[in-house]
């Protein structure tokens, strides 16, 4: 039933061609479920208006915030049922109609969880030479970016201090955790299980590692930071923000990344019961959406290059092999069965 | 019982007098009880150490941290047990043995519940010529000065943007309030009960508000407010803070200022569970303290004095009579039962 019929028909063919789909049939209901989708087979498109390119998918980055778009508008609108699901991708241009775009090149944009997409061209980007697909969805996508402008301009750490991160083993956290390292900062990243927690001491060189699973957190906070925590970078939410509140430094920064223990649970989702402790700590708890900083996106691709390149910052990608396996690769998010940035590869 | 002796006493007969004087005799549970204090009588000192003075009590602030103090160290140690139950006031200065303090001066500082204080006089003020012990415990006391500073500082309100302030018939809201409004914002208050609403808009002039025992305030706020909250000035936590959260406009500041509403239940208090709107509307949540800002309390105290010389802020303050009553004045704060700034008029 997997086969990928598409992948064997030539570009000589294109009416012939398959573009298998998953389309959105339900809005989720607590974890997502692979009846949340709907499996779909049509023929690729045939007509491009003007402006518009066809891209094959190669790459799409598996994201919890697109647990949100299948619910309910946030700061984008809702994926509409029947529609494809929404996720960023990269795609290898197979034909254009529009003016500086060539067969064959490279693009990032939203390509949705399909083998083809139709898009406009205004709406991509093509990657810069030297960058493969796994770089430009991880460090160069939106989960890097969103852990640089968040923790630089929302955190702002100042060398010596403390920074921690939670979810610090996924796509995000993995970034803010070194970049925070690279400004001179002592870092204890927050993650799930023995493996992970090996990864942050061993492979990202962080000052400290909390395995939530196995130990309270709250407390070996407390022993890990004893001047207190300048800056809290909060992927997870939950008890974990509980536990950097309980051990906050003065005028403390707590960055509000993402809440991915409760995404899928909104409306039983319980704040901080001891958010007060901002005003006893003089802290500030602060929001923000990575696209705020578009302008800003070639400024932080220069620095993250560089840092890469310089070998200050490592990535690690996590990657789901087809199509087919998309539900259970975003699924796999919320139970934190990834270790760095999730991909899926749709094709080669 | 409640006589007051020590009235009945002249200066010239000093060892006769008597101090009476609640201290506290429990950590509170819950609501503040009688049982949580002691009323002691014990006769006035007799001797000052260098630099103290003697200060006869005449009005007392009756404040919501107040309640911290009884039962935990926050940003200043918990009151101990058996100590006068602390609080600051307004008296006249008795005897002196500090240089450029004379007796009949008018000064305030931290004398407690009790008739007499003994007092370094470096940790007291006059009060300036022609400000009454009422005033300078409401606009230029904390609260007032907390107001100041909370919504210029933290909140930040500019023209013609929309302030939602929670207490504001309270000593700190009803001073935010009327700071905002003549910032030129748009300016919306909660309070409990009809004649709080009026006071609100009849005597503040504010533009809207929202009698919370009544009214459904986050609908009433999403009426009031049709672009959104720019800046909340939140004195009462729980359900307001919530409603607001709900209603918050771009970029949105939420004041941290006080959680009255949770004082008396700390172990129990629940979060606010949408408080990941702060991400969605990239909005910021900010705890300060007001003492953080003592180098400027003079700046501050000349503007809130023109602002009132000129008309431009009224002043409200809810009298209640008596040292006996002292528990019941700070109790009060919790049931809403205090239209103003209230104080403990304790000798005349």
């Amino acid at each position: 039933m997997w086969l990928d019929r598409s992948a064997r028909v030539g570009y000589g063919s294109v009416m012939a061609e398959i573009n298998r789909q998953w389309r959105l049939a339900a809005r989720p209901k607590g974890m997502i479920r692979d009846s949340d989708f709907r499996w779909v087979e049509e023929p690729v498109a045939a007509e491009l208006a003007d402006g518009e390119i066809l891209v094959r998918t190669l790459v799409l980055s598996v994201d919890p915030t697109q647990r949100g778009w299948m619910e309910r508008d946030t700061y984008v609108p809702a994926v509409r049922i029947d529609e494809v699901m929404r996720a960023g991708g990269v795609g290898r241009v197979v034909r254009s109609n529009a003016e500086g775009f060539s067969p064959g090149e490279l693009v990032t944009g939203t390509v949705g969880w399909q083998d083809y997409a139709v898009l406009p061209a205004k709406g991509v980007y093509k990657l810069p030479p030297g960058v493969d697909p796994e770089t430009a969805l991880s460090i160069f996508g939106l989960t890097g970016l969103t852990a640089y402008f968040g923790l630089l301009e929302i955190g702002r750490p100042e060398a010596g201090q403390t920074v921690v991160v939670s979810g610090a083993a996924g796509a995000t956290g993995m970034t803010a955790s070194q970049i925070a390292k690279l400004k001179g900062c002592r870092v204890v990243g927050i993650a799930g299980g023995p493996e992970k927690k090996r990864f942050l001491l061993d492979e990202l060189g962080l000052d400290g590692a909390i395995d939530y699973k196995a130990e309270n957190v709250t407390a070996r906070l407390g022993e890990l930071c004893p001047s207190g925590i300048d800056v809290f970078f909060d992927n997870v939410g939950g008890p974990m923000l509980e536990a950097a509140l309980a051990n906050l430094a003065m005028h403390a920064r707590i960055v509000l990344c993402g809440a991915i223990a409760q995404y899928n649970d909104m409306t039983g989702a319980s704040g901080p019961r001891n958010y007060m402790n901002l005003l006893l700590r003089r802290g500030r708890m602060e929001g923000f959406i990575v696209t705020d900083f578009a302008p800003r996106f070639g400024e932080a691709m220069r620095d993250l290059g560089a840092w890469l390149a310089e070998g200050k910052i490592v990535n690690r990608v996590d990657v789901v092999e087809g199509l087919e396996n998309a539900p259970s690769a975003l699924r796999g998010l919320f139970t934190g069965a990834n270790l760095g940035k999730r991909l899926l590869r749709v094709s080669a």
